[in-house]
């Protein structure tokens, strides 16, 4: 069913389908890097060694593959859980973490950097075959598969969760169509989570990306961030931060005053299109640069996807009205239109910050998989209780994790007086 | 009952307490330069004109006595109410307006700068004598002047609404006590009004108060901000803008952490008290610069509040420790604390972009008073169906708002094509 | 020869020529409160009072009028010069310090806010009546004067210096012509001036008189900033980090790449014409803005000056072009067009920052006028061996001022040990 | 003499030494990116080509060997030249660059990243032993090397280049003590070049460097930059712009007040060694951070180089303060203390914007290296005229580049009128 026969001997006892289980020792390096910089995750995983909160169950995860998921897996692991691991993405893999979380943690990987469709797909099949009680999700492909080819496994399924805000947006259209069968904890929707990684994570992550990809100054080229969400508001704030000119482009009127106040420009994208030196779609939504954009864009201009699904960037579109189409530089390919412009699409479409980089850095997914290793023992704890609905992260989660994080950076802050405390709760006195 | 039987006369048969009729010329110039910066609410006003939802009604409204309050009033009467205004700050009156007001306008006003407190309150009872239906307040002095005192009044009143944080943090506590006796719509919460008003107007107009009391140059200085809500960032981000360099004072571990991810310097008061060369309170609470940071300042310190109520600086326990004090420049007391250093109080501790600048500028009073006119109006409509409870503003009327904005700052956005549309509320497709 | 013949009376014994004497008291509150925010000046001045090093002198300013200014006043006076003051524009004075410097300081001031320009030659003259030996200029009005018409004054003056860039560029264009008659120092060009007060101080400073004539909110706005020089590149930061965003226009190539990789849009003015919303120069040319640019504008544009002379906006071409002119605030003239669009003209074209604000804070006219000071004790030193040709301020005065100003500040550097000076004097070792 | 005989055999008739010639492919696409974002130059090389300007010398090159590197050697061979190159420094050589320089261009390249100290001058000794007209230097090690040890090469060489701020002083401290042979041209301080390269180039490359080594998020992170020269500015510019609090540290004073008036913190190493999270050297001087300061800092600390050599951090002094170093990441060696903290330190000390990522953008090289090729240029028409010392680019050349990099940009600037050039050259008009 899966890659290769020979890879998918069991190595300690388990199936699993990684590109190279040499590359471990290199992942392990990174594994151990990345746990460093996740205090909360790692008190967390201490805790739950201690209380096994999750014992006996066992959990299909469909996460990019990367050192920070694999504190995650581990964590889960430490609470008693079986965890399984596909990739969210087909170019998001890192081989080697995949390869060490096989070798040294004995946790099942199914993920290789550049699987095509059909693998990706076995890949969630893989996972899933495990009859989780748990899915945890980054863009609802497993929820979504669960639902549409196998309902079987909804018996034993008692919730899910979802990392993305492009899953949530996926997960709350289930629910309006009553289609969603069991709660999904919208993970993504807790502060400490998109305040911070769609905004900060993302935010330098793109550029990251785009920055290995190219190798292209920033510092006096015109950056058209496609979106003002928090993902587009951190790109665009560190565009700017790096010299860049940005314009942003918008479907939502508040979204659009409120960039034009931080000072960007706004503009269609049909405008922007003409102006543009790199492009950027943060959006979670379909065709953004599309087939009558490229054609105005100019000569060597960049085009690439910050967003989850690769089809934010319309390229059949693009492959229809270019000539040829090579590839120049690693993660870089040159379409030829037949205006005889050249355009340079990014890690073929898919999130350049996994794709080009490592993804966000481990210290905003630690308060990230904080809330996926509490949303879990939440779900653990009260799915009887729960609706087959989004919900949200319970707010003490938040504020514990806000909490730790703060300590975790040797920050201090003011703590309320009992007189304080009053005042806010009171209201007789005034001018 | 008001200040001076002479000022007491009708002027064109009305009452009013202003503090020179000769000055509405002047007034009347910064009215209108400020309705310019207005589009939105001249828009609302010309429908209001045209179909006069208000008619009838009387509405007290305790603002800030300034051009652009002025610019509501107008678009209020035109909607056919009766308009009532006195101040929400002793400080914070432009008193040309107030004159023009009165003059042109015909609207009664009860407002001088600098009145003391009884003054301010014989003003707060004498446009709530006119037995409103809906009170319009700015801090909550009049909902809570007929709740503990004019409670005769409650019969006429239909509902109410607030225009600030501060207000509505009161109004909450009195509908945790049971005590709200009508509904209130918290303007303040609308995304077009704190989105814009409470941050990039609060933003900018702090700084403007601070350097017009003082001509200080910003780069170079340490600049406190006590707070980072919405007016905290605000202020936070404008001053870094100006090349201070910024420390966050916080109660709130999220916000915390987002105040060090955009890059300033967070720790308690305690700490800041000794770094500092300007502090500034947004905060909403008490005495959060109190007795015992002051003997920690630097000489020279300047100390003001940016937050609603003169009591965010424990002004007494200044008062304690100094051996004088005296006005050094207008706005500027100076401090001589008994260990030797002078600290430098600005505009006696109240809202400084009030009392020493002109206050937010119009374009973004343009959305929140644009909130406030569709709030009343939908007051009228609906107060039957409204609990006695604060309620949140309708999200249409923040779509509206926006929409007609962005128009009038000339910017085009882009549409989402039939084919987005579909695809947001779709979940089937994946990866 | 003055104003009026009452105002003529002696003062303690002198001459003078202010607005009214009766605003010393206000006027010293000013001095005192910058005087506070000078500590390298004070330095100076405690140090010209023992030393006496100017003793005998005369010397003619002609300076912006300010409180700063008075300090610099004061402390040459008190290192032994007799000085004689006259505005170096005739809208920037601020009377109550004139009035102060006469009637506390006993220094000559002639000049008159709003002076008209028969009377700011007549005070020029006023100051070169004295027989100076020194001339002290901001933008070398006063020299250019004895060069054209009082030549019989050459016979006493050792030397000037010289405050500004505008006025630097016109003495070097004397010196090509073998016009000047005697050595100036270009105070402008040290470093601990412009680097500073241009940056820094015309950056904040100009904003201030925008917002204060104005009250308009920058955040969403778009600045254009003619000219990216010293002034310009401050006046852009301190925009863009009120939220603007900011097109730059520049004749120099070196100048518009650097405006382009610090993030700014750069275009020729006749683009930029169409797209602002707030028009500044700050060139040091003549007709930058002119009657080509005024009819692309917006309606409601408006347009002022940061520079020095108010030739930089062409407003004869902007008369001729105009149906009406009134003025709608103060420092704010409206103009109508004939394409019936209002462009909103502050201060009369004339240097904003001095018009509607205070002019640069003291704490960079500190190191300025520091230099100034020492520029003049040099001087009076030097003269016999200095050419008649504009001279740099030696560099020692720079790292002696800068030390100053930096202990001044509380902020402590690194020294360089022994080992460092050696390797950066060595160059025998390598990779 | 090199590193082994296999690799010695000529390649198309020519020696060289690289690592891998097989890697050729993969350089030949790095230098034709390179070169389309180098317009600049490949105007020049086109020039070059039409007129042969070199045609017959011989030119050493000591270089970074990147891709923007070569397409300099390509330029200045296609201007005739025989030109050799090796790496300036032993970690920065991309070794496919190298190749395709081999095999696609005949050009000889001696450079081997990773090469020890041995190695580093056999390689220099190599590209001097073809008795070279012109040495092209970046950092003065072919220099030095020839007035220490290769002095009968002095009789053919007629002049050299240098490309850094380090290399300068040290030509600099040999002309001052009349040991520099031959003319130098300082291009470092060609405006275009140290402008751009050294602020906006090594800006960006240094933070794309350190999150290339580490992955982390600078967001919330103290980073120190010690030094605020062009590169130290850069550099605390863009890690403001990511959210870094950024402190820096300076022995100059003006730069130190510059810094603060930036709205940096400001302070000595010693005390900003127990804040930071980041330590990065751009000093050109040595042992920045020594051994006195590795104690204090935090567990975790990260530790780097953005200047020119590898001894601006004082490893041996850590070293010996340390109990063990791995290596826990490509480019990170964890150096445990024994107070049993753990420091960082990247790509050994060496420039990490070159041994952990790519080096400077091609688009800041493209106006460093027009200025190279036609400093060589002016070396070949005037060597006779020039004295034996550092000279700096005719002012001509960087009007020329700036012109042509901007039109590149499709950026278009004002041009002065003939009136604002008369007005600018004259000095007889005034207020």
């Amino acid at each position: 069913m899966l890659r290769a026969k020979s890879t998918l001997l069991s190595f300690s006892q388990i199936k699993y389908d990684v590109k190279d289980i040499k590359l471990a020792e290199k992942g392990s390096k990174r594994i151990l890097w990345a746990e460093k910089k996740m205090p909360v995750l790692k008190q967390i995983k201490e805790k739950f060694l201690r209380e096994k909160p999750l014992k006996g169950k066992k959990i299909s995860s469909c996460l990019h593959v990367t050192a920070e998921t694999a504190n995650l897996a581990v964590a889960l692991k430490a609470g008693g859980a079986e965890v399984y691991l596909c990739a969210s993405n087909p170019l998001t893999t890192q081989d080697d973490v995949a390869a060490s979380l096989v070798k040294h943690y004995n946790i099942p990987v199914f993920a290789v950097k550049g699987e095509n469709n059909e693998t990706y797909y076995k890949h969630i099949n893989a996972v899933l075959d495990i009859k989780p009680q748990i899915t945890m999700d980054d863009g609802a492909d497993l929820v979504t598969t669960v639902l549409l080819k196998r309902r079987d496994l909804l018996k034993d399924i008692i919730g899910g969760t979802e990392e993305t805000t492009t899953g949530v947006v996926r997960l709350k259209a289930m629910a309006k169509d009553k289609a969603l069968a069991y709660p999904v904890i919208a993970v993504n929707d807790a502060l400490t989570k998109h305040f911070f990684d769609n905004r900060y994570g993302t935010g330098q992550s793109t550029i990251d990306g785009i920055i290995r990809a190219t190798n292209i100054l920033l510092a006096g080229k015109v950056v058209v961030s496609a979106g003002y969400g928090w993902c587009g508001r951190g790109f665009a704030m560190r565009a700017k931060g790096l010299g860049a000119h940005v314009i942003v482009t918008e479907v939502d009127h508040l979204k659009a005053i409120e960039a034009a106040m931080d000072g960007f420009e706004v503009m269609p994208m049909r405008e922007a299109a003409e102006k543009g030196d790199i492009f950027v779609t943060l959006t979670g939504n379909l065709n953004v640069i599309g087939g009558s954009h490229f054609p105005l864009m100019k000569d060597g201009a960049i085009v690439c996807n910050g967003g989850h699904f690769n089809d934010e960037i319309d390229l059949k579109a693009l492959k229809k009205i270019s000539k040829s189409v090579k590839n120049v530089r690693d993660f870089v390919d040159e379409y030829t239109l037949r205006n005889n412009k050249a355009l340079c699409v990014l890690g073929e479409g898919r999130l350049i910050n996994l794709v080009a980089a490592e993804g966000h850095p481990a210290s905003v997914m630690d308060m990230s998989f904080a809330n996926q290793a509490f949303s879990v023992r939440y779900l653990v704890k009260n799915y009887k209780n729960l609706e087959n609905n989004v919900h949200i992260v319970p707010e003490k989660f938040d504020n514990e994790i806000a909490s730790l994080k703060l300590n975790s950076m040797s920050i201090k802050i003011d703590v309320l007086t009992a007189e304080q405390k009053e005042y806010l709760n009171s209201w007789q006195f005034g001018t």
